[in-house]
């Protein structure tokens, strides 16, 4: 067993408006800022233990597809990386 | 000029506790996965003109300094990819 990290960012998909993500470029345009647009994901860093790296990032997908993502409107991308080697 | 994308990627910083993740983390044990902790972040995808990569660097961390994280609690790391050169 080994420690894994997986970040599981997860983003709405392009054809879902995304109001806040508006409201902070409009902001950052009032702040004088020379942005065209602005889209806002969640950032998940998940802490787990796995055999190897191939089972963290099933491990992973599965908690996107359960819980951190809404299939619905929104898609993921993961990413995992090793921490350390458990004894 | 040329059109950027800047990935600005929030965290907490690591003496700050997340609440948010723990109730993630203690719903994705409850559903049976291994996992050990979960922190949670915003990741901020910033489109904008700029003259280089350097320039579209320096503007996302203006941005990130400005309205994107809050200094006290958070800390945040900038990607810039380029899109396409502009005519």
């Amino acid at each position: 067993m080994a420690r894994f990290t997986a970040i599981v960012t997860v983003t709405l998909k392009k054809d879902i408006l995304d109001p806040a993500g508006e409201a902070t470029a409009h902001t950052l345009q009032q702040l004088g800022y020379p942005v065209a647009g602005v889209r806002l994901g969640r950032h998940v860093a998940l802490t787990m233990d796995a055999a190897d790296e191939g089972a963290a990032l099933r491990l992973s997908r599965q908690m996107a597809d359960a819980l951190l993502a809404n299939p619905i409107m929104e898609t993921y991308q993961v990413q995992v990386e090793s921490l350390c080697e458990l004894e």
